[in-house]
């Protein structure tokens, strides 16, 4: 019996070996499944993510830009916030963002946790106040009994609601692409237009700045290298947390994961479909024209990257009691 | 075999004949599961229900305003519509709805199909036309392949969508409330303040509105009665399908089922709080001073009226392609 499982155990290690040579030498890996997951802080997360109570007009949550059944993202080139004031930059996906080096656009915020607090208090966006969302959450005994579950503590802090929803977020990752089980072995995952477009993904040099696990989310660069971009938005991208002119109109290079669901693209969301985006990227960022055939074989391959969303049971708010304070959707 | 098979069977009658009688004699009956489903049709209405496409913006959907995390309701007065238009009155309960009268607060729908039709097209709420739902579902390859595969059909029109939204609406009834486990022969599942409530809800008059399996929804009333109501809204209620001017302010009864989660409350929202609620319905329709206990009584046997709420996964709705028309947030 003991002979059998160390021969089943060398077995499994040569696959695993022969596995790691097929990505190996790939610039891109596939993602990993969510680990350390802390599940109670993770579920407390969801229901904060989904809560629009988070919002002065009890109308918007996280949910609401970065709408889990679309790729974690809006749809649309610029969100809607409070009073339907218009965002400045294009919502950027949620899932498998944890891969990213920072949050936001310019990379303003370290992390998932500091990227949370932002929304809530930003007057374009959610409208509210920290103050006012501990008032809240603490008014609630459903919340109140999950925190202290959660934090063994009897007082709720805005640190405790932004970690959570941090937690939740570390879940939304896209494992199983058609693109990462080609990069696990399975040769017959790609078509050849597929591979032929991940082939010149590769030479053109878009790989330059989308590479890694995410493919995208591990750098800054600058849009507009050989051509200058005419932005349908002001941001002035990295400069604005650096201070450096010459970080003037850098971005962080998006992930690739999904980019199919999360359309449209580039930071001012200008770009309505895949194949513009492309030619745009190749033209701006590499000097290069792709041609129509070539264009199709990078949008092929992009496709691929579309991985397994996340299967979420729609979570069930605590209801708000008579010492809740309420929205205020119109003042 | 076959004698023991008929023993349990008579066992298994007198159960149910047992149980019977707990709720032959009372005028609220339990909420029966969902029942004659067509599981194509409700998968795609439930796409259908969460999908912002159907709005002009590509922001607003069904789930919006009827929130599945927060008792089928936004919980605040009146609803926010396209460009935060506010909405000319609250928007009820999606939960259970399948078993009103008709649909609105002044039933001008004859049933779900037929209210589905009105917010998509409402200027003020999704602000989309028909035509262009079309458009954009028949351009989705993902809806055109599952509405093929439902309809058994090439061409998308709106009466499908409608029924697939309510054939989705009819999955969302509470069953299994703890009044209902107590209707049907659970002695221990109410309190004694919790029975002493229903009783005091019988006695006063409540239950000759608020009956059956709904605990309502099935009766327009006129909205004061022994007082006139002091409306936040100008709604002028039934009169404005039946042109009746003895109908002006009289509406649907709302069901009380799941009232702990569907604050704030009456037509115009602008009952805060269950007590709030009980003491005004109390005056103005019975002409009864409840006490403070009498009206906490009645309260904690409203709340055991909030029933299992629907367990769905988040769909994930499939992405638009080049040719989608894409939505109009702002302009």
């Amino acid at each position: 019996m003991k002979s059998r499982t160390t021969g089943a155990a060398v077995v499994l290690a040569c696959v695993l070996l022969a596995q790691g040579t097929a990505f190996a030498n790939e610039p891109i890996q596939p993602v990993k499944p969510a680990r350390n997951i802390d599940l109670g802080l993770a579920e407390l997360g969801k229901k904060l993510y989904f809560d629009p109570r988070l919002s002065r007009s009890g109308f918007i949550s996280c949910n609401s830009c970065h709408n889990l059944s679309m790729g974690g993202t809006d749809n649309i080139p610029t969100s809607i916030g409070h009073k339907w004031q218009q965002g400045p930059i294009n919502a950027p996906t949620v899932l498998n963002s944890s891969l990213n080096i920072a949050q936001f656009w310019d990379g303003r915020a370290a992390d998932l946790q500091e990227q949370a607090a932002g929304p809530i208090a930003n007057p374009k966006e959610m409208a509210f106040t920290h103050r006012l969302t501990i008032d809240v959450l603490a008014s609630i005994p459903g919340y109140a009994r999950e925190f202290k579950q959660v934090f063994a503590s009897d007082e709720i802090t805005i640190d405790e609601v932004t970690a959570a929803i941090a937690e939740f977020e570390k879940t939304l990752v896209t494992p199983n692409s058609r693109f990462d089980r080609w990069l696990l072995g399975d040769t017959n995952a790609l078509s050849a237009q597929e591979l032929a477009g991940y082939t010149l993904f590769k030479e053109s040099g878009c790989i330059a700045c989308h590479n890694g696990e995410a493919v995208g989310g591990n750098s800054y660069q600058k849009m507009g290298v050989v051509a200058p971009y005419q932005a349908a938005v002001d941001a002035e991208g990295r400069s604005a947390v650096t201070g450096k002119d010459s970080d003037r109109f850098s971005f962080k290079v998006p992930t690739l994961r999904n980019v199919e669901l999360t359309y449209p693209y580039f930071h001012d969301g200008a770009a309505n479909t895949l194949g513009e985006a492309v030619d745009i990227m190749g033209r701006l960022q590499l000097g290069r024209t792709f041609d129509a055939g070539q264009n199709a074989s990078i949008v092929a391959f992009l496709k691929t990257l579309t991985g397994e969303q996340p299967r979420l049971l729609l979570p069930i708010l605590p209801p708000s009691v008579d010492t809740t304070p309420r929205p205020v959707p119109f003042d």
